[in-house]
């Protein structure tokens, strides 16, 4: 219930995440209590306690390691699915717009945690945020040019999860592509049965 | 309806552009004059004006916008398009040359376009149009050798596009493959079957 | 039957060998005598011990060959089979976890082996356990950066068969969406039939 | 109907470029002789010598030119489509032995070509046989080090040729894991009913 001030929170977080003021540190703090508030609050509010626990250890491991953290923006999906359902889209559309939006939120917070993680590393060769944004791509779509790639643990870490939404993707696409071209070849087979009849 | 025209003058210019001699920033001008006149004459003949205009718009922006004016080429893909209707072949035929079509005018675009931005920036890989081709080639196979990569903003815009269209060209290509096993297999049971009856 | 002893040997020979203590040759040794005496007590029980021995020569070749022995780990698959048989789990479900668990642990022990073969290589870039597997989730991904690469002869052909079950990784990940996609869209236009009956 | 000493001849001249001794161009020299021979008794043996002119344009322009030579060698591929016509295999199985048999051959005469062609250029990192074939995996698969890349215009010819190959084997190779797949659920499914009746 807490989610669109979550939503809106995190939002600017993102944004204030990527200019690295001064002012971020406190945002980040106050996002991590406000985060803690709504994980407790909703604990409290479950039917099931002890059910509802040990289906969001996610969460909480979320809230207690900080690396896990962005991940935490992964639940900005959710608008995504509540926009998805409202529209009148059919299944393959919706499947389209929801993979799009998960990889695209992925490349950007997994661009946004290289960044941070590579930073100020030696022989790092992702030096900005453009920079990693542009790794992020050239990662998920499995180009891997090689010009840039990350030299910390925890970015290798990142680049994993990236190439596997990546092969996901490429997955997604095809596996769209391929039932799509199926009902084209029914649909012109029936038309053509059907122009044979009359 | 002034689409011949504007498909033989763009081709020319193509043409143009690979040599990239003096003349050619005259045909350019002179072809982007044509090009406002073809969307000023195509807004006037329209029935219901307003309705044109907001379906128009990127071919607004690809007047307006230097950099977009190669995306004007995609254009072309009308033609293919025509070529496609009249010629008896099947759906997964059409999808095929469609798609071969629609890459392989990307793939000389982009090439085009990142040789023109590359041209010239200090530590560019890409120093003529056909390392620029090379390049487009290893990119939409999702090859990415990393031998030559762009180093511009404008280019790695380009790039990303590329990958992506490598991405669905693949999406592609394994769908009608897979579209046509499905077909292979259906036909061998079939067989197999009435040979059972019999 | 020796199986469960032959996984919990073979499994603390995994951790072992990537400690690389002096302890291990001792235990890699131990293990190899247990799998001859495994080999050897299989056959003997064996019903029809030529038929065995023809469609085990996969078994005795792991055996002889000390490069291949690695293969071996390969027989773990089989608790996975048995794990897999047991759920309840739909076919899709079962080809997933069956192929990311081979995927798996090939490439674990292709880094394993990568590892062992170029180390103390001269000009090796692949320098550590860590940077081993490294590059065995970007060659299986297809990424492939290039800034880790084998410079042996078996490092190149432990390369090769990662290459390709990466490629069969990506057939399994997009067949299987493709599998559920088209049962989606067949659900949903079932759905909308029945809706329109009433 | 020569093509049983065209095959042997040519077989044994691709042992002999792979080691490039001075006999080899005596050899080539009469393998294209050969060739040369087989492609006019066949045209003379012709029923409608005119339409089989027309169709075997590629053929002549495999023995004109020296650089398409090579590709003589996919003639082989009919001996792959004999055997299969022969087995009980079922479709998935003969086209997936027809798609790694055509780019498995595809690699090699590749290899051998880049190799040829790449020799003695300067800032070339193709220095060997071994290492073209290590290249001709790492393309086809997609994954692309670049650790060796070709840098000649007929090499990079090549290894476009064998990009566009490693999509359609990625496609192939999906398409039938797709299609194998959508049996098993719908076997599982008849399965699952049918128990579900008794
Ligand atoms: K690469
Ligand atoms: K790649």
């Amino acid at each position: 219930m807490a989610l669109s001030v979550v939503f809106l929170v995190a939002y600017s977080w993102e944004i204030l995440a990527g200019t690295h003021i001064l002012l971020c540190e406190t945002v980040i703090n106050a996002i991590w209590i406000l985060f803690v508030i709504d994980y407790a609050v909703s604990l409290w509010l479950a039917e099931d306690r002890w059910r509802w626990f040990t289906r969001n250890l996610f969460a909480l491991a979320t809230i207690a390691l900080p690396m896990l953290r962005p991940l935490r923006l992964l639940r900005l999906l959710t608008v995504l699915h509540v926009l998805n359902r409202t529209s009148g889209m059919a299944v393959r559309g919706r499947i389209a717009v929801y993979a799009f939006g998960a990889v695209g939120m992925l490349m950007y917070v997994g661009a946004l945690a290289v960044y941070s993680v590579e930073r100020g590393e030696p022989g790092a060769t992702i030096d900005g945020f453009g920079t990693a944004l542009w790794w992020a791509f050239v990662t998920v779509t499995t180009v891997g040019y090689g010009d840039v790639s990350p030299v910390t643990f925890e970015g290798k870490l990142i680049a994993v999860a990236l190439m596997f939404a990546g092969i996901a993707l490429i997955g997604i696409v095809t596996a769209t592509l391929a039932s799509w071209i199926v009902d084209q070849v029914n649909f012109e087979a029936h038309r053509r049965e059907t122009a044979g009849r009359k």
